[in-house]
């Protein structure tokens, strides 16, 4: 088992990741001192619920925990203020006061969601990580929250620091092979902006990642999870560095707006947002082998690396121009210059970026 | 022409105070350094637009920025999910990005409203005040903002501190005398909470503030908002000595949610609550004369001091039941000790509360 402390002054927060910490999750809430007075309101989904939301409970009670729990249909739409007023309700209703805090039980969907009622409720309350898919250890650093607005993907949200956030390896046993490739995206990702060997790493024990060899994952989950860490304490609210973990992101958002969320996984689109982002780097000086480098990495974790040819893509650049990161006028665009290695560029024209799009529909 | 900074760090602000602010709106904002860039989006409700609007248009405008609004229906009824959803589409379509602000011109609905909509737009941007009631002197120090929730009043909001607050006293010029005597209500407790001298000189210089002369008023909201700095400074979450600021305000909200948001002003409701406070501070030990007091310096701003008798004390009870002092399963009080001095009582017992009501109901 490890623990991984992200470092944000007063803010400051650990991650453990390992095996069977659903069952010991009442143990770490009292370590962290939280309320036994104050009801606690767990969020799952209709998917994660079934499986390990008994065991969760069960552990809370037996260290003298009152919770309460809202389940929430899987899904991006649940990302929506619809579904946010509903936890609001419930959270009002269970009586949950300043001392109580709200836990995401689930992936990126349910921590986003949960951590933007736990950010807004009464003004901020506490907020509990249970990530249970591979690609939340990306959300689970860093207190990005948020949902969604009809025209734009993460448009309402905060920077809401979790607690603590507990990394149950066994929870991740029961994913479906599409959700852990996926997954796999965002952890190769942090290797591509910021450590080639990492990146490489992942294409070694490709096989292995993909099996959910426990102690692999582990180990592939505490690296991604620390190289986000160390990103998100020299710039926690995204005023310079940390941007660079977007990479992939711009055209990725684009592409699960435009194609309806949901029929893409996030790290599916961010995937082909990355080779997107390789055909940048090309056209902007970097070595041309880093488009086929980049390809083959994320094709050993089966990740797709080409968009399909019906996406339009006027519908496309005009999903880009929604995006939050199009800031006075011009995109920025996170652009590799090698393996583990990316820069920040202002002033990108949208012009270069429609090429890369069409490139990437020839690929096909 | 006055200057207040609230002290909060990296947070801190500037409030100025005086005439003919409005004009000089864009000379303001490019001395803060707005964005020119990026467009500003102005919040403002259907009785102020029309009157103070265009002159803030103008002077952005003539200063070069790029300036829209949305315009959001007078009342309480505003501080909806609804309405909010209906502001975020609006920052969307507008294109503000992470440079832009919103503003809010108007009085405390407008600025919790176009506050929350900033705090958490892009996770949030920058926050510009220009209040145009007296009520707005206490919530455009502080930083809480937020929306109201159908089972309860401002359950969904953030702390988000203005980058600016201009308060033109010219815009008060056209309050109705209610709504001036309810904004008096605020000014007035921060006399009660702190400074007994200022509370007297609100009840000497009463039928001068009533009338609204100018520099009354000035160095009244002058004193109002830094007494309320000054508290903030040391509690900006509101971990402790801050919830002083709420004298009058758990009785004062259970009023306004059940008589339906609206049919009391909030000033109306916790000058109300401000008197049963000092019946509860008498029940604890303060001296008798302190209701009479408290009663006395309301009237001389022609505040109501006791509860419609056709309010249901039960109901009343159970409203505050929700309220967010309501902690751990027992109610906070600010608890009055005599003029000019409070103390934090938890633990304060629903039926003292309950023969507190009843006698409120007396008085009528």
């Amino acid at each position: 088992m490890g623990t991984l402390i992200v470092e944000l002054g007063d803010r400051s927060y650990p991650i453990h990741i390992g095996q069977g910490l659903l069952e010991q999750a009442g143990v770490y809430f009292a370590r962290h001192g939280m309320s036994r007075k104050s009801p606690h309101l767990i969020i799952s989904d209709g998917n994660t619920a079934p499986l390990y939301l008994n065991r969760l409970t069960d552990s809370l009670a037996h260290s003298g925990y009152k919770v309460l729990s809202f389940i929430v249909q899987p899904g991006e739409k649940s990302k929506s203020l619809s579904v946010y007023e509903e936890v609001i309700t419930a959270a009002i209703e269970g009586g949950l006061d300043r001392s109580s805090s709200i836990v995401a039980l689930g992936g990126g969907v349910v921590g986003d969601l949960a951590g933007f009622a736990a950010a807004s409720y009464m003004r901020g309350i506490r907020f509990i990580q249970i990530p249970t898919t591979i690609l939340a250890h990306d959300s689970s650093v860093g207190g990005k929250v948020g949902i969604n607005h009809p025209l734009a993907k993460n448009m309402i949200g905060a920077f809401h620091q979790p607690e603590l956030v507990l990394y149950d390896v066994n929870t991740l046993l029961t994913l479906p092979p599409r959700e852990v490739s996926a997954g796999l995206a965002e952890m190769l990702k942090h290797g591509l902006i910021w450590d080639a060997d990492f990146a490489r790493w992942c294409q070694e024990h490709a096989d292995s990642l993909l099996a959910l060899e426990p102690e692999v994952l582990e180990y592939g989950l505490e690296k991604g999870c620390a190289i986000k860490a160390k990103v998100v304490s020299q710039d926690e609210r995204e005023n310079g560095l940390r941007a660079i973990l977007n990479l992939g992101h711009t055209i990725g958002h684009a592409i699960e707006a435009i194609a309806g969320y949901g029929t893409f996984l996030h790290g599916e689109a961010i995937s082909i947002g990355m080779v997107g982002s390789a055909m940048l780097g090309v056209r902007l000086g970097a070595d041309p082998s880093l488009v086929e480098e980049t390809r083959s990495l994320l094709q050993s974790l089966r990740l797709p690396v080409a968009l399909p040819r019906e996406l339009d893509t006027d519908t496309l650049m005009g999903a880009m121009m929604h995006d939050k990161k199009f800031k006075e006028g011009s995109i920025t665009f996170v652009v590799p210059l090698s393996i583990g290695q990316v820069e920040i560029r202002k002033d990108i024209p949208a012009s270069l970026v429609r090429e890369v799009v069409e490139q990437l529909k020839e690929e096909e």
